[in-house]
């Protein structure tokens, strides 16, 4: 088993804190996508839209697609729970874990792709849209901020799955774009030293 | 137990679908966007991001996002299982469950959020990124049809919640804005013809 990886991509991070928390150690081979080793003919044999993480099994079976495979690691290794158990609690962490994909990872993604110079000639830059998700997610801070009083982590009590998505679109919001939590925000500033601290932050 | 709905929304159906293949009948109560009915006070209590599909459970708990809804249903019911069963099934699923959320019913939903009548003035419209999106369908369905050969279904043999999304996103491509599976494209236009001809397909 082994697990292709783009070292600053925000969704190979959810992967790698996932397997952190899990306390699992997967042999990481990581792909430049920079010179195009992602768009090689043997990459798309493995994935055909080229893209990272990608976990490929000994059975020579191939998972794309950051949250399926933490679902395959959640599935082998339940312990500990971080996509939940029972109808509920399952539902309820994928209903959180989307809501960070959809307000915060995507929009965020995206102004890095719409205005960084490594996206110049291999995407359709539009300025207008960076503008407009900048607007999004600082309103959606002041969103989270609200939904996080009375609460340890993003879905509830336990660290999950969604805090993991939430914590990877900050750190990119940050380093890549100079976006912070705003300190005023005080629930969210106290979720992320809570996240930020923990010993799989940096996985 | 009661569904808020959105008759119209892709997003709506894709829980309907899922139910009606489970075999499950849910209270539905259609909820007018156009009128605000989303943005009372009292539905933002119910989901503060004012969204259909929304979930009440007879505890008084809440969930919201499509994907989250069949979860919680495919755990309660799991008979036929739309999300796969054992770890490399369920991930193979999920992953193609997110490749065609993120590659076509995304897209095409920001298509018509960026060019319909009824967005004009809830939402910054920038023709632009229809156009770039629209191009990315079109080439996403020639990667589709290379995909589906030797496939009955998106995710393999069996009918899973990969193909549901899938088809929400080609019903509202068609009936929104006109795009359709181009004819030479025979093993997408095979697929077509075996999902869109289920007794659930009008769910």
């Amino acid at each position: 088993m082994k697990l292709y990886d783009l070292p600053a991509s925000p969704n190979a991070r959810r992967v790698r804190i996932f397997l952190a928390e899990k306390g699992l150690e997967i042999p990481m081979l990581p792909v430049n996508m920079m010179t195009g080793e992602n768009q090689t003919e043997d990459y798309l044999k493995k994935n055909s839209l080229g893209r990272m993480p990608l976990l490929e099994l000994d059975d020579g079976s191939y998972i794309s697609e950051s949250v399926a495979i933490c679902r395959y690691f959640e599935e082998m290794q339940p312990s500990p729970a971080l996509m939940g158990s029972g109808a509920l609690e399952s539902a309820t962490i994928e209903m959180w874990q989307r809501r960070m994909e959809f307000e915060f990872i995507l929009p965020i993604i995206s102004i890095f792709r719409h205005t960084a110079d490594m996206w110049k000639g291999r995407f359709v830059q539009i300025p207008q849209v960076a503008e407009q998700e900048r607007i999004s997610v600082m309103a959606r801070m002041e969103w989270l901020d609200k939904e996080l009083i009375g609460k340890q982590f993003i879905a509830g009590d336990n660290y999950t799955v969604a805090d993991i998505t939430a914590q990877c679109a900050f750190v990119m919001a940050k380093a890549a774009l100079g976006i912070r939590i705003p300190e005023e925000l005080e629930n969210l500033s106290d979720w992320w030293a809570r996240v930020s601290t923990r010993p799989t932050a940096r996985a």
